[in-house]
């Protein structure tokens, strides 16, 4: 089952323009598009007429025409024009989704009830361009959302999948902590690793070298948005009492999990930094380290969803490094039995 | 369902040689083929013994020889050999279907009863190469037979998904004429734009330019033949009351609409006419036409069939320009109802 | 259903390596390895942690680690280490095959009980390199086991199926014997074909010209090993009354017939020979065109089942040319029988 009441990411900022994206969400196909004044707008991707999908129709002005047969909607799809008739059917407008561009994302709102601004999270280091440079991108996973929430909670494996880049034997080793917050529905894990080898994601970027203090802090708000807050610093120079860490470099790790269908999901990430801002070698370096990061995980799960695809009895036997991926299954269930309720 | 006792196009004749072509038609298996006397022939394409594909096999004469374990048949489908024993089975004879040769195209009588010659469509443009020029092709569509009828009888479509070929503003905006005949069973669509702009696929080929008369008048009969009468004609000069017309050029636009299967479908097509007759130029430049807007069919009704098939609860709302194609769909509903009440 | 207490043929010996390959036998996913030492291991290819495919993990001396999040296991299948933690769950062992390495093929039992040694084939012309040389190699074919077993016990198709390289028409005339003995299971077919056609694949290897005697003697151990004593000869030159042959030329044609899915198998083959041993181009020659007779083999029965998979209802036609077939079918049913019984 899918959680609609909820905000996902739909697409990258930078991917939207008078030509239309068409994307699969919640199971939901969704013509995404800027009209010629620049303004998101998502509609159901299928004409009421005979189905087409408006993904493949044309942007003029702030209308979309459907490329079949010309069906015409404005930007809050309502339909204002049919070929070979004056009238226009009540039953021909579209539904339009609400969005929420903000800095490098955009935002969607998949509930039936009205979008709740409330829960949208908050994203300042993707929109401050001054104090924070970002990059960004997304990948499609041919395996189930909760495949990608194990995935993200576990970072041990990032000693083994990702070994070379940002896994080094420290993190499956230090021990952490989970701590679970119901209202709102937080799950966070702390892994501070202290005077570990600093790997080549970080040492290639803060000038960092030999070992450092590499502090890892998760906190995933489910069912869509997963923020890390990355700190390296030098061995034993931990943030001042006041909370000010001006010798610290900071990462914020973000990912945004969106369902496609039942067996796939959307991968969105972004990794935005306090360290070298405005470099463009290095946003390049960065991008071009967690692309490949990325496809790891993609390689991973899609062929870990083939195998139980094939084997619906496959069993599990769960350990410590579990503890964070099992406290977000058990937030999901409820979450789960909470729509269900109503 | 499939409505079997009619006649279908099966292969274009310039496809068919002593090598095997095998071709799926209302979900059966055909084998089609010459003979080495160039006599058309078509089996069920399964060897009686363990199914192997006769198209594989190999034309000797005027038998064909399959190509697993050597079963022979004749023309008829008779078996008459066997490898490994002189005796020859009653039961390992092949099915052979009715066929007619007819121009460019060659047609198949699936149905379980005698063929019914008088309902054999007649094509005399497509035969006559003293007064008509024609070309043919065959495109495979993975969408069911009923959108392909929905395209056909719906030529406003032609503003929007062939622009710049054979669309113009005027074929989506001008009112037409739906004529149902039930017996037998024809819908015609009459649709005259007059003082129209001329479009590249006219202009260039029966030299006329800026503003012309342009009819489309369809005769479909279903299940699967179909042809538009175009007629392209300086301004306000109609056909003679005695219905001589020299003055028009005259283009037969033809499909064979083929089920494969229940989600795929044949799309055959030919174009004859009587200007710039024996001109391989324009042949060519007409060919090239046509497959460019065939494949803009093809690509629309395969993404309309993806979508359909993934929300089998779409659904549709019908204006005036659906109106050919709304009675298309009811005599198919009628003809079927018919074929099961037998 | 499978007949699981059997030995099959799971890979060629040259395939194994320390990388893993990745293999599914009878719809179990198996991890093919060898240790550091070179010895053989298999194991149930599905991490017992979440199911991540062993086959990605690292062999480091006689252990294998997961490629997730690093479980670790010895060469029985053992959990040694478990990233995080000291204590090790007693769930998360893994299964082991027994594998046995027997010259150029490696064999699995993939019964629940204890592998029965009695049975396993002898293979020694694999094994014995002074007085044999062998060549082998393995395809995939996505048709079930069963098509394959047809195919090999009615050698009849080599003449249309093999024209060319191993067929020739007297393949398909010539009376053969069928002889069943159920205790061991074993189907024999016996063609022995005199003063015939020499066709390629053993004028070239012989050198042997014109007309020669040629014999086909089929073991077939069901289910999964097939072994045809092939032996050529001057006309009018058959064994001594003793046995001893030394005038004949012998191939051993071995195929293992090991079920990939209920839809699929694994085609293992080598051929065996006394004459021009340790002539790599021979090898070489053989190789290339037992390759190119399987590839045959391939793409009919992929066809076959295509075929047979959109028409379920399919029927048959036997006749002589079948016997051996049949014979293997019978067979093959009552082990299904006997095995559901227990």
């Amino acid at each position: 089952m899918y959680l609609r009441e909820h905000w996902y990411v739909a697409a990258l900022s930078a991917e939207l323009e008078t030509r239309p994206l068409s994307r699969q969400i919640l199971g939901e196909y969704v013509a995404l598009f800027r009209n010629e004044s620049g303004q998101v707008v998502a509609f159901a991707d299928q004409c009421p007429h005979r189905g087409y999908p408006l993904s493949l129709g044309k942007v003029v002005g702030d209308q979309l025409i459907c490329g079949y047969h010309g069906f015409t909607f404005d930007c809050s799809g309502t339909c204002v024009a049919v070929p070979g008739q004056d009238r226009v059917p009540s039953k021909a407008d579209v539904r339009s989704y609400p969005v929420v561009e903000q800095g490098l994302w955009v935002w969607i709102w998949m509930g039936h009830g009205a979008p709740d601004m409330e829960s949208l999270p908050e994203t300042p280091w993707l929109v401050d361009t001054e104090h924070w440079s970002a990059v960004s991108g997304v990948a499609k996973i041919d395996a189930p959302f909760h495949l990608l929430v194990d995935n993200l909670l576990d970072l041990s494996h990032e000693t083994y999948l990702h070994n070379g880049s940002i896994g080094t034997p420290e993190v499956a080793t230090t021990p952490f902590e989970v701590e679970v917050d119901n209202e709102p529905g937080v799950v966070r894990v702390f892994r501070h690793m202290n005077a570990v080898e600093c790997p080549p994601f970080y040492s290639r970027t803060t000038g960092l070298s030999g070992q450092v203090d590499r502090w890892q802090d998760i906190d995933y708000t489910p069912p869509g948005y997963y923020l890390l807050h990355a700190r390296i610093a030098n061995v034993g120079e931990p943030p001042l009492p006041d909370g000010t860490d001006d010798h610290g470099f900071h990462m914020k790790i973000f990912y945004g999990l969106t369902p496609s269908t039942e067996t796939s999901v959307y991968d969105f990430w972004a990794l935005s930094r306090d360290f070298c801002v405005g470099e463009s070698e290095i946003d390049q370096f960065l991008e071009k380290m967690q692309i490949a990061v990325v496809q790891e995980d993609v390689d991973a799960l899609n062929i870990l969803q083939r195998r139980a695809a094939s084997n619906p009895e496959m069993t599990e036997v769960s350990v410590k490094i579990d503890r964070g991926g099992l406290a977000a299954r058990r937030m999901l269930a409820s979450m789960e039995e909470a729509a269900l309720a109503i």
